[in-house]
This record gives C-alpha cells, sequence and structure tokens, in this order.
C-alpha cells in the first residue's frame, strides 16, 4: 500500500516517510528531475549514491521522446532507466505551456505542436492518467492548469475551476494499484482563498498526496512563503504534501519549515552544467579566474567525488576546457549538497532543532568562502 | 624500479607486466587517452573500472592548459585527476604539427602558437622533458617528429636524423627517477632500412621501453603490419614496445601478434561520443532508427553499465535526445570493451592460442548481430 507516515515534528515542519511500491522515500525529501528519462549527466547508481529516494520524470519530453508505449514496451521507466526506487511524473501539463507551439487550451485538454518535430499531440486528463500509467510512474499527478503569474483573482479562480473539474477526470481515469499513487494539485496563485478552497475541493475529491502548483513562476520567495503559510494549515496532516518545481537551499529551508514534505527542481542539475556549485558557504561560480590556482576541495563538508578527490582548480580547468567531466561533477556534487540539506533538516527536525540547523546553514552561505 | 618481466610467449606476441612507481601494467595494454586531464565523459573511477591500469596524457593540450607549472603546483597529473596509477604523456610534438597554429621547426625545437589563444610557446627537447616531469608521467616519451605520411626515402631519412638527435638530447636532459621511465620513439616512415637503423641507434642511447611512432597515419593496415614486421625484431626484447596512437580492435590484434605490448587511441572514448559503438559483433551506430525499439542488450558478451543495466532502445533515444549520458555511458562501453579485449588477449598468449581468439573474435565482428 502507498502510506505515509509522520514520524516527528518541529513547528509545522515535520519528518517521516512514504512507503511505496518501488521503495520508500525518507521525507522532507528532494527528487532530482529527470526530464528524459535521465538525471543529465549522471548515471542511475550515481544519483542513488547522492542519497537520492525518489525521482522525477517529465511526462511531456517522455511521451514525445521515445513515447509512453515505447517505454511501456521496454517494460517502463524504472527498468529503461536502471532506476528501480520510486519515480514521480508531472502530468505534461506545465512543459506544454512553456515549451510546446501552437498551444489551444479547451475545458477537455490541450492540444499542441511538439517543439522537437511540430507534429501535433493533444493531452487530456484521461490521456494524462494513461501516458503516466505506461510510463509506470510510482506517483502520478493530475493534469492542471499551472495558472501563471500575475493573474487577477477572476483569471486565477477560472483557472482553479478547470484544474478542479480536471482532478476529478484524473481521479476517475486513474488505475489504483498497490503502492501507486495519484497527487492531487492545488492552485490558486497567491490568493488565499482560493489556496484553501482548492485545498479543500481537492479533498473532497480525495488524493493520495497534495502538490502545491503555480508557485516560483515569479511572485518571490516571500509571497511562495505566505502562500504555504495560508495553504499548508488546509491539506490533511495524513498525506504528503509536495511544492513543485522548488527550489533554492534556502527556499528548501523555508517550506520545510512550513510543513512541505517534498521538492523537485532543476537548480541542482541546471546549475551543475553551468559551473554553478551550491556549497555549505554558498554559490560559487568555478569559471571564476579566482578558482584556477586554489588546491582546495570545493566544499570540504561534503563527501562527493567532486570534493573529495580533485581540488577545485580543476574543476575550473574541467569547465574552462569545455570538458564533460565537469558538468559530471558538479552535478553530483549539487545533488549531493541537496541531499545532504535535506538529510540535515530531517536530523534537525527529529531533535528539534530545525530553527538552529536553517540559522547555521544560512550563517554558513552569507559567511562565503573567504575564512 | 621500472622493470618489464615478459611472462609468455605465443609466435612473436608476448604477455607480460611493467611496474612502475605508479603500480604495475598487465601488458599488452590498451591505454586510454585522457587528453586534457581527463579521459573525456568518464570519472578517473569508471576508467579503473573498465580495466584500464595505465592512461595516457597530452603534453600539448596540458602545458596550454591548465599549464605544466600549474599541474605540478596541483600535485602532479595523478593527484590533479585522481588516477593514482601509470600515467604515460606523449611529447607534444605530434599535436603541435597537428594542432597549433604558425609552427617553425627547427633543429632546437619547434616555436608555435596556441590554438586555444594564439599565444607562442616553444618546445624543445628540453622544455619537452621538464614539462613531463612537472606533469610527474610515469612514462615520459621523447620529442620527435613524427614523419609525415607519404614522404620520400629522403625525406623520411632526414626527420628521423632529426628524432634521433632530438632523443639523445631528452635522454640527457631526463631526470631519473625510481619507477619512472624514458620512452624512445622509431621513425622511419614505410622504410624498413630507416626503421632497423633508428631502432638500433636509439638503443645506442638506451631507453626504458620503445615506441614505433608515424604509423595509422594514412599507410593503411597492411603497411603498417608490414612495418611492425621489420621494426620489432630489431628492438629489445626485454624493454616494452608501444604502437602510438593504435587503433581499431583489427589492429590491435594484429599488433600483438606481431610483438607490441601497449597501446593508446582515440577511438573507443571518440566513437563513444558519436554514438559508435565496438561490440563483439562488430561496430553498431547507436543512432540508426534501427535500435529505437530493440530491448536487447547492446553486447550480452558486455558486463559495463551500459550492456548490464538498459536496452540498447534506452541507448538510442539518448543520443536522439542529444543527453550526455548517452555518450558517458558509450564510452564507458567501448572502453571496456577494449580492456576486455585485451585480457583475452593476453589470457590466449598465455595458453598459447592468440591465433583462434583473434579468429574467433574477428568471426564475430563479420557475423554481426542478426542472429
Amino acid at each position: 500500500m502507498f502510506q505515509f507516515a509522520c514520524e516527528a515534528t518541529d513547528g509545522a515542519a515535520r519528518v517521516g516517510q512514504i512507503v511505496t511500491a518501488h521503495g520508500p522515500v525518507q521525507t522532507p525529501a528532494f527528487m532530482p528531475v529527470g526530464t528524459a528519462g535521465t538525471v543529465k549527466g549522471m548515471t542511475a547508481e550515481a544519483v542513488r549514491a547522492t542519497g537520492a529516494d525518489v525521482i522525477l520524470g517529465n511526462t511531456y519530453h517522455l511521451m514525445l521522446r521515445p513515447g509512453a508505449e515505447r517505454v511501456a514496451a521496454l517494460g517502463g521507466l524504472h527498468r529503461m532507466m536502471d532506476w528501480p526506487g520510486p519515480i514521480l511524473t508531472d502530468s505534461g501539463g506545465f512543459q506544454v505551456m512553456s515549451l510546446a507551439k501552437l498551444r489551444t487550451l479547451d475545458k477537455d485538454g490541450v492540444t499542441f505542436q511538439s517543439h522537437l518535430d511540430g507534429s501535433r499531440h493533444r493531452l487530456t486528463p484521461e490521456r494524462a492518467m494513461e501516458i503516466q500509467h505506461l510510463l509506470d510512474a510510482t506517483i502520478t499527478m493530475v493534469l492542471d492548469e499551472c495558472t501563471p503569474f500575475p493573474a487577477t483573482e477572476a483569471q486565477a479562480a477560472e483557472s482553479m475551476a478547470l484544474t478542479l473539474a480536471w482532478a476529478a477526470r484524473c481521479r476517475s481515469a486513474f488505475v489504483p494499484r498497490p503502492g501507486y499513487a495519484l497527487f492531487g494539485i492545488v492552485q490558486g496563485s497567491v490568493y488565499a482563498d482560493l489556496r484553501r478552497a482548492c485545498a479543500e475541493a481537492l479533498q473532497r475529491i480525495g488524493f493520495d498526496g497534495y502538490a502545491i502548483g503555480g508557485l516560483a513562476v515569479g511572485e518571490g520567495q516571500a509571497r511562495m512563503l505566505e502562500v504555504l503559510e495560508a495553504t499548508v494549515p488546509h491539506l490533511p496532516p495524513t498525506r504528503p504534501r509536495y511544492l513543485m518545481g522548488v527550489g533554492t537551499p534556502d527556499d528548501l529551508l523555508g517550506a520545510v519549515a512550513r510543513g512541505v514534505d517534498m521538492f523537485d527542481c532543476v537548480i541542482p542539475t541546471r546549475a551543475g552544467r553551468t559551473a554553478r556549485a551550491y556549497t555549505s558557504r554558498g554559490v560559487f561560480n568555478l569559471r571564476n579566474a579566482r578558482f584556477a590556482a586554489d588546491d582546495r576541495p570545493l566544499d570540504p563538508a561534503c563527501a562527493c567525488p567532486a570534493c573529495a578527490r580533485h581540488p577545485r582548480a580543476y574543476l575550473h580547468h574541467l569547465f574552462r576546457a569545455g570538458e564533460m567531466l565537469g558538468p559530471m561533477l558538479l552535478t553530483w556534487h549539487n545533488l549531493r549538497y541537496y541531499q545532504d540539506l535535506m538529510r540535515g533538516m530531517r536530523a534537525a527536525v527529529r531533535s528539534g532543532r530545525l530553527g538552529e540547523f536553517s540559522a547555521a546553514a544560512r550563517a554558513g552561505w552569507a559567511a562565503g568562502d573567504t575564512g
């Protein structure tokens, strides 16, 4: 059975475990993004070695290439990628609106052209469920409309109504299987009343977990955290809460403190490919000339291969020389840093010290690297 | 001490071990190319996992970026790359002639402009020794002129004379250290008399090993093997023999049968980045549409991660999607295939069955994948 057990709390923050058909997930959890069936620059074994329990796959990318039916014929996403652990797939709606061409939204779904080859596709709530079933997603997300920011309250309400109608259709179309889950998505933009109404309406439909969508889209961290404070109390304590597409390490501290259990974000992987390192002493750009002769480890507090085995000057050299190993090692480091941060937060919540932990982490980032 | 021990022979072929300051090398050995301080797309740990004992570094690339003095300040190439095993570095001469701009060759050395930034540099026999010392190369190569092909016998003789003069200067400039070695390079183009004269002259200078250069430059496999047959008998049996820049799997079979102990080549790594797989059933291009739905392992005879953990269709998908993991996995596979081939040849020589082994390997390549 798909289950969530909260094991300890510290204020609104909580630590727990999700049990799935593909193994357990310690929460709060960060999910590396494996867009097209691979976490970019990482073998599945390396992703596991960073400490990740669960990864995210993108329905939009996978339905276009290699195709959901192809993935199913290959035994599902887990087998194809060699990731036996849990996989959450988004519904494709967000990428359709941000990547696809010639989108037409109607009350039944969205028709669009592939950004790859211009081929025409249609995504409905029912097809989104079917695709994620074919991919063998452990956690399936409902098809929603990610409300653009800014939106008037009327626009946000209209968008939310569509999301709720689709959520009900997804619930009907989803095929329950032991250890598999369907999550609803709370929309409502920055309007607390809408967020609450959406959270309550989704619970009447009934989901295995609840995501908070439509954030980190330009509203800023302060408003994002306000929306969390207005939303989380209206979600059931017995179900996992997933903040979609978030965020920086500081965002994660703030959201965990407000009761979020799950996250996904491209930041650590995308940053790793562009020489940006997230460390206990803040963010460094390793292309910077100041690292050219720096023989120290990237982050002495980190045990990843980049930090344990090489000087900073080597990482700098790899990026300057355009060598693949630069993005590979720095992606590994960033994912490890994110997982270490989650591990640290889980331990802190258990000991009732999340506030101290977060303050110490922020002090390290602020202190920088000059000491 | 740097030592070579021949442990068994099968015709001209031999199996043995080189002992170095950085560990042993089983021969015949294939050295993956780590041009700029990294085997492209591979962690050092992954290179080790393929079975490689020794890797090659390129003096030309490293002297330009990050610079030999910088590498020395970081503790040498071994520490910078996290490769504690033996490293052979070429002298830079070949890349100066093939990559650098505005080259001027004189009897004392070569002046050139960097292909990276146009900066001016000079490489002499003495500086080539100094650079490789700074890099901490286990095996240093003399500065030579790689005779272009085709060359008249007079041109080849003139070029060879320069190589010999530089070899003597390199021998004087090289700083002997226990477990470190300096190799001479036999030139002479396709002229058997020149090859023999060069081999004998180099032995009068005295080196720890002897390389055969100026091959695989357009002369074709048959002439290359003829040159080996005309050269190897004139090299001392007590020293390792290294065929530079070679080759395909079939080249390796042919050269080992003629007494060569060491090889380096970019083929397995470069091919891996361009979707070309070397397998026990021949060479495949994984971008080919015929692999799109192929759920078989790339090479059932191979235990690398690409073969053991994924279907061919996944590798095809990764290359079509432009994902880094495609080149990463296929580089790994090709290097593993090359190392397995060397391992197979070593076992075959020990049991006096290199002929059968080579015939079986060639039959597999010819049979292809349709069975």
